[in-house]
């Protein structure tokens, strides 16, 4: 097959052959380009201006104009992830939506205390020891590592703690064991996890350094939760249970798909797998790093001089011996490059839901290699160890009353129980409360409208900009509260179409069908105007039927009607900026009193963070995974029949929205 | 410091540091020079010869000239490990000892049957399982992993085998789950491992691997024997139990060092340990090949058609699914890796008598990579697996009777025992008995004088050569031989003192004091006298002291004489050839009748092999290392006095070898 030239803007050009697409020109070129929808040619952020126009004459041809607008089409541009390479081509790749990282952890610290009665020697699986072992004589032959053993149970025993039956030791630690020994004088410091080991019995251990001499080597751990959008990393002192530091970045496989479904086709895809695995671990280790850079700083007085020989890991790293790690199904797979294709299609079942324990070595995190790394369990595809560890941070699975827990993120996880029983369902709502499928969507970042406030008159909009600045789209909050508003003023109907008749310039019809103005050119950040369109509103409102008919056939399944929810417990990041009021305006949230809503932020991070703490808080997760029974919406018939009862503002039956009503008499009143 | 430019004959000149040794030298130029003691200087192997005189003439200053003749040293002969590099050097390196690897192979063919009674779905730790998986559904969701040890317990209980509480899996193998159960459309064959896996209890199991389909996928085993001088590897078939194909080589350590003294004086220079460990690896790997090749050609018919896919060994070597390794305790560690100073040194101690259980992956084995490697338990520093082994495949840890049991190779190691007790030593014989510390002495090859009878009139040997050729010199039998007919014949009296009275040539006063000359020049290999000298005798005496020593010590600790003993059981490949009435004549053997000797070759491997079969054979192995009492000569105040009475032949109180008196007596009878 011929080869052509392909050049990009600012880069060497490349040869690829004829039938190539542009992005994969581009990987060869190494040029970034973005593909939130996994290169399947649906979310047209891709898009690339060909110079000499996408056709014949510029070299390229478009497999799919989808989201681009007609203007753009006359202009050359083209999706890369859809354009074929016919001849030599030269293309211009616009830039990118910038990650505004600093924003996002900011807005990600939590203020976490350890849990009341925390005690280390009980509740910690990770143990220091401090041994003095008789040296061997020609009377006392033992070896190295049955002295070590009995130094290590006699210890155990005199700190009352549970005797070990079972003790590891990996083979490199073995070739250490001699010099260490003898380097410490027959004094050692040996950390040890007691806790269940990789395939062991409950009554095992495992050595996982041993240092020469008495030295206060900390015991530092990581709390790690790997959201589809954000993974956040807590450095955690095990001795104290106090969290030293805490850093956040966009997970760094968004490039190769904004929500699971599109990684998992990026990942089927070439190399995709070990691509997006090394994504991943590059966002964990850079917050591993930088949750030490902070804790150098703050704190270097109280973690200090401690050195292991030839570690190619900071010192400070090289103490962390434990982490928990928390995540959907789908994300835990791409960590541990366990293909997940089998979670995409139907039947939708995973490889692994309760993964084994792992060291660090195994898995690549940048900590002690031989520390343990426990991947939480998850129940099933799509409600994963982030929603078990929610249910746990949450109070959920002990709770008395009925209790409803919602994660609504890329996906909807809902759980609905307490202490008897708990069942589970995920929501397919896309990733509409994300920004995404969403013309003038975007993440909560710099620029985004994440409030919105219409006037029943004018029909003119108050908006409210994360850091302040002109608007560039809309995200998650601002959408939620723009639809609410547009419903409250009649600028939609229960069905979300639009009143054309209404005396306001602000609705019209566009490129794709009528649509109403958020902002207008002059005053967004871009230059061009920012609307709401009838296909967006519709996302909307079928994301957020699903999220609520999923309540409904979850409250349905156990017999209970929802009105007996005495408390919604409301996880993910995305939940902390919500306007209750609104969610239950447009139908999203049930409607309660404001009091039986708590808002508790990343819920998974913090069920990760008990799980490093104590070991039963780690077996309660596991025991929430075993007894989670989960719903399957798409085998479910009466899932339907919710869905379709709640494609309405707020609902078909208002009955259910006593509240909202009321509010929409008052708004009329105020007319 | 200066360089200076030394040049090997047929090799290109290197550059080397002033004050470099010659060994050194030879390792840059890529020469091999045997160091049988390790570079110590004391066995005289590595000697060299510098052109122009081994003195500032030649570039070469000599710090040790023992081992060298009066001639040798005059025609410019230097050891290699004790000549420094002063100013430029020319060397010519002698034609090394080659070592017959066919040969010895051959002798080492043993002859073995399966264990009656063998049943695979008893005694074997290795399954194959043949599965069949429901598919998932949208009613059945379960996760692979789930799904896989739900029918892996069924099938485990339909055959009626105990129940699996834990089964572990690896991560590479999670990774091959989902497109291996797929690929065989839910049917596949899973090899699991139902022992103790590595830490875990004895209730887990662990998939070692698994293949689409219904396949007859052998399932073969190693039993590894790493001698000091010789590797043993057994090919077998565990469901069979059938050994397929044997196959030996001379360790490849053998150059660094000919015991395990002068091994650990290597390790611990520079990079040897490493390549200590390589060279073991190397030998073990090479034979692997060699009997999968035997197989191969053998049983082509039987094992075939299977392939794993990817699998950078071949499609034999990946149905190796387990090895059980012995070898003494310093052999052990040069595998693992693990530093063995403190065997060396006082008070004598292992980093590790029992290993864990490893993977091959972990160790380096060309099998499966996550196949189980079992290195059997060793007792002390210097009783090793060898032994335990030995005692399980000799039945002397279920003898009713009291029992001796004796490996003479390199080291000597003496069980006493039975099934109430044992008790264990290990005698510092030296390596007189394979033919090292003596003049001519040599390994049991081509070449080697294997037996030697004297005319008690004339004073003239007769000589058996292994492979009838020359002589070359005298192996360990040969010289045991030797010194029975020295002895008998009154050329040396009891104290080994050879009687220069008598009217023969062939005792004479040489170099290195009064010897014996066993053949004239024109008679052997290379052209010059073999002689033993009064030093070797000597050493021999002090080699046969040692180990009678330790079997009156053994007998004195527990109180049971040596003449309750009722049988001897000899292991060890040296163990085969040795002339059992020549032994005792010498003082080596204690003195019994003929039948209560027992010569069981190759106990060592043989105990590997059945450890390999049967789990209880295994367990058996680790009782009888945790039950024998060791006895560490050197700290023990009778082995003196044992020892000093020993150095006689036979002994000081000839009451102990009533039947070397009569034999002397018909000797003399016969004058």
């Amino acid at each position: 097959m011929a080869e052509f030239t392909v050049s990009f803007d600012g880069f060497g050009p490349v040869q690829v052959p004829g039938g190539s697409l542009l992005t994969e020109a581009a990987v060869r070129a190494g040029v970034q380009i973005a593909q939130p929808c996994g290169g399947q040619g649906r979310c047209g952020r891709c898009a690339v201006q060909i110079l000499g126009g996408a056709d014949a004459a510029g070299g390229v041809r478009r497999r799919s104009t989808l989201r681009l607008s007609a203007a753009d089409v006359a202009a050359g541009y083209a999706l890369a992830c859809q354009a074929v390479v016919e001849g030599d081509a030269q293309v211009i790749v616009p830039t990118q939506e910038t990650l505004d990282r600093a924003l996002t952890t900011d807005r990600m610290v939590a203020e976490v205390t350890v849990p009341a009665g925390y005690d280390p020697q009980r509740d910690q699986t990770i143990r220091r020891l401090y041994l003095t072992l008789p040296p061997p004589t020609l009377d006392d032959q033992r070896d190295d590592w049955s002295r070590l053993q009995t130094a290590l149970r006699q210890e155990l025993v005199a700190r009352a703690q549970t005797g070990i039956e079972n003790l590891q030791i990996s083979l490199p630690l073995l070739r250490q064991l001699g010099s260490v020994l003898r380097a410490g004088d027959w004094q050692v410091t040996a950390v040890i996890d007691v806790g269940e080991p990789p395939g062991g019995s409950k009554t095992s251990g495992r050595l996982i350094a041993l240092l020469p001499g008495h030295t206060e080597t900390p015991l530092l751990g990581l709390a790690i939760d790997i959201g589809t959008t954000t993974v956040s990393v807590w450095l955690v002192d095990l001795l104290s249970g106090e969290v030293l530091a805490q850093a956040a970045e966009y997970n760094r496989q968004i490039r190769c798909g904004e929500d699971v479904i599109s990684r998992a086709i990026y990942a089927s895809k070439n190399n995709g797998q070990a691509e997006l695995r090394q994504l991943v671990l590059q966002s964990i280790n850079t917050l591993i790093e930088r949750v030490g850079q902070k804790v150098g700083k703050d704190q270097r007085s109280e973690i200090r001089d401690l050195e292991i020989a030839q570690s190619p890991i900071s010192n400070l790293q090289s103490h962390i011996y434990k982490a928990t790690i928390v995540g959907n199904s789908m994300m835990m797979h791409l960590l541990l490059g366990i293909p997940a294709e089998s979670i995409r299609l139907s039947p939708f079942v995973t490889a692994v839901n309760h993964p084994p324990t792992f060291t660090a070595a195994e898995i690549g995190l940048d900590m002690h290699p031989a520390g343990t790394v426990i991947c939480l369990p998850g129940v099933a595809s799509y409600v994963g160890a982030d929603i078990t560890a929610g249910a746990l941070s949450s109070g959920l699975d002990d709770a008395l009353a009925v209790s409803l827990f919602m994660d609504i993120g890329t996906n909807g996880e809902i759980v609905l129980g307490g202490r008897e029983w708990l069942v589970t369902c995920a929501c397919s709502a896309g990733p509409a409360f994300e920004g995404a499928g969403v013309q003038d969507g975007m993440r909560a970042t710099r620029g985004a409208i994440e409030e919105v406030w219409i006037d029943g008159r004018t029909f003119e909009p108050t908006l409210r900009v994360i850091g302040n600045e002109k608007p560039r789209g809309l995200c998650g909050s601002g959408l939620i509260s723009l639809l609410a508003e547009l419903f409250l003023t009649g600028v939609i109907d229960k069905g979300g179409h639009l009143n054309q008749h209404l005396d306001t310039k602000r609705i019209r019809q566009g490129e794709n069908g009528p649509e109403y103005v958020v902002a207008w050119a002059d005053e967004s950040w871009h230059g061009r105007d920012i609307t709401i369109t009838h296909v967006d509103i519709d996302n909307l409102i079928r994301a957020k039927a699903a999220v609520y008919a999923g309540m409904a056939v979850l409250a349905e399944s156990v017999g209970v009607p929802l009105d007996a929810v005495e408390q919604v417990l409301i996880g993910g990041s995305f939940g902390k900026y919500i306007n209750v009021e609104k969610g239950i305006q447009i139908g999203l949230l049930p409607d309660k009193p404001w009091e039986q809503f708590k808002f508790l932020g990343n819920t998974a991070v913090l069920g990760a963070y008990y799980a490093l703490l104590s070991q039963t808080a780690q077996q309660r997760i596991s025991d929430i995974a075993a007894r989670m029974t989960y719903i399957e919406l798409s085998a479910d018939n009466s899932f339907y029949e919710a869905f379709t009862s709640a494609l309405f503002l707020p609902h078909t039956e208002m009955s259910r929205f006593p509240s909202v009503g009321q509010g929409m008499e008052i708004e009329r009143l105020g007319d």
